[in-house]
């Protein structure tokens, strides 16, 4: 990182179905909380980046920097960045960016999305604009069946059963119960997810995140300090379609983005204490803890069959906290920094993709409670 | 500016309707014609922001950074990032926070819109995304219905009459003949400026800029020099509802923005030589040049009577060169280097907003030969 920038403020709205909060009010809801938790005001924030994919589409409602902008008394700049379900990740990454060029001093990232107010088929129609509309979506793709197949030949290639996969979504309900910002605070046997519809085989309903309404908030600054400080912000990109791919069980971003994320916080996966990864899918987490370098390919699912020193998506992860889109990379920080004061421990990671992995963005978070006042 | 930013590579497409060009089509044609230019290879690009509002609801595409990295041979990182009608120069200045931050050297500015393959009533709504949709929309206003009640008033308060404002689009038109990109290269008299069908009382048809197709691209660097740096580059927010302001004939965002960019460059309005402002309206024209400081409230219409020393909208404008939306800001930006490198003047400005002057930008260029060899 060329500054020092600090984590100075979080802020969430629960995650769940909000039919009676429009899409700025979830905005201003995470933003107060940031705001209300930061050791500065409203006044300092000079400049705002929002994430968000699905406002025109759901809402009616684009030019969403101009809009969050208007909700604070002073109007600061704003611009509204997407990578699909990466947004809320690559906003932090352009805040980074913004406060390295000096062009602010302490930045409002907010990500929302107001999904639940739509029809199934609209939001899965909306969503596949994540992936590549000429090459994709014409073969009657959604992204469950995207990831539908990719589970298909993970399993395949490395004799997944269904009885391990079932670990995934289970452990994620698990951790979601001492979370009380999760949509889904229930406990879910293996034995409840295997015997759930199947959605696009072999994935079935608790393979799935759900489609959710929320925002999450963060305040970076480089004017004022905390306990937690930005080590790392990468992002990298891969092929929108799946068809351009030489493998779908491994996501060249991921793994890209996470070394240069390492590197710039100039640790090794060993330091991270707490994870926490994009599981849109069941299978993908276990892609994920592979391509980030936890595993070696095919063997993810050991992470799930024991506890390990290193907790991962302790908040329930996508599965379990709900996924409103441009939120989830926003809010992953959030969980992070909060595992990081609760445990006093050093380093955790934020893993967030877009597509099937076509845009990854890795951000590193160190925790150091001395840093908050040298 | 915080570190020396070249603009080494220009393209574009013609802007137009181009029923048989996809969104990526677009893209690439545009991204080709930036790099032909560029003292650079493809491969120097180390980040891409694309500039899009409409590709989700006109092409069901999102998610457009990736896909266009995916036309470059090495993928490289990609963000999209929108602000309405301000897209373009929005993304410009993304890319400046980008290149002075250090995490980039040469940056794919690449802004496009593909609208007229939707019906009129698709894209009059999808448009009015740009608007406040709790506060604006539902009084069943549109974009020429906003500007037809800023015309209004504007016209009652000055007294400009409807012969005076036909000069506007007629100057428009007239400097278009001879910019081959533009969609409408006819003379236009002011008398049929007057005669054309009423849109959104006052405003006519020919008071208004055209749905168009289009793209258009920028490569800025910090490792590559050229003739042309960028000396400014500044946002500013407005309410996005005009319910929400104390007048509504000047647009505080365009003030504030432009001071801020001569202050950034160290010049005044009185150095600069080439004009690109955002005329989606001919009245937003009037407002622009008397926000910006060339003209007293009520007196912008001054510079449509005379030729002057400074060119305003020398490529045609919005009006005559068409306006797919997040392409105008990076093609005013490419007009300004071209008036200078054709004219041996050293400073011009690109004015572009979003929303009813919500969102605005100001780009300041600055033209000197021996800087690219220096």
């Amino acid at each position: 990182m060329q500054k020092d920038i600090s984590l100075i403020g979080i802020g969430q709205t629960k995650f769940g179905e909000w039919w009676s909060k429009s899409l700025p009010a979830l905005i201003e809801e995470a933003t107060d909380a940031a705001i209300a938790s930061a050791p500065c005001s409203a006044l300092d924030i000079d400049f705002i980046v929002v994430a968000n994919m699905l406002g025109e589409a759901m809402s009616g409602q684009a030019h969403l920097g101009a809009i969050a902008s208007s909700l604070l008394p002073h109007r600061p700049p704003a611009v509204r960045v997407e990578a699909a379900c990466a947004s809320g990740s690559i906003a932090m990454h352009t805040a980074c960016a913004l406060l390295e060029s000096g062009r602010a001093e302490t930045v409002l990232v907010v990500g929302a999305e107001k999904m639940t107010d739509s029809s199934s088929d609209e939001i899965a129609s909306a969503l596949m604009g994540a992936a590549d509309s000429e090459k994709d979506a014409p073969s009657g793709l959604t992204f469950p069946g995207i990831f539908g197949l990719i589970a298909k030949r993970y399993m395949y290639d490395f004799n997944l059963t269904r009885e391990r996969l079932n670990l995934v979504s289970a452990r994620h309900h698990a951790n979601a119960v001492n979370n009380p910002f999760a949509q889904f605070r229930q406990q879910m046997t293996p034995q409840q997810i295997g015997a759930s519809t199947i959605v696009a085989d072999p994935l079935r309903l608790l393979d799935c995140s759900p489609v959710s309404d929320g925002a999450a908030a963060c305040l970076l600054s480089t004017k004022h300090r905390s306990d937690i400080r930005i080590a790392g912000s990468q992002t990298s990109t891969d092929t929108v379609s799946i068809t351009d791919r030489p493998i779908i069980t491994s996501f060249g971003a991921t793994k890209d983005a996470t070394q240069r994320a390492l590197d710039e916080a100039n640790i090794s996966t060993s330091d991270i204490a707490h994870l926490e990864l994009h599981d849109c899918f069941s299978i993908a987490a276990l892609i994920a803890l592979e391509d980030l370098g936890f595993a070696e390919p095919g063997e993810g699912i050991q992470w799930y069959e024991q506890e390990q020193s290193m907790t991962v998506n302790q908040s329930g992860g996508l599965k379990a906290c709900g996924h409103p889109v441009a939120a989830t990379g926003i809010k992953q920080i959030i969980d992070v920094s909060k595992q990081l004061q609760a445990s006093g421990r050093r380093y955790g990671l934020a893993h967030n993709f877009g597509g099937a992995g076509a845009t990854c963005c890795v951000h590193i978070l160190h925790h150091s409670p001395e840093h908050a006042t040298t």
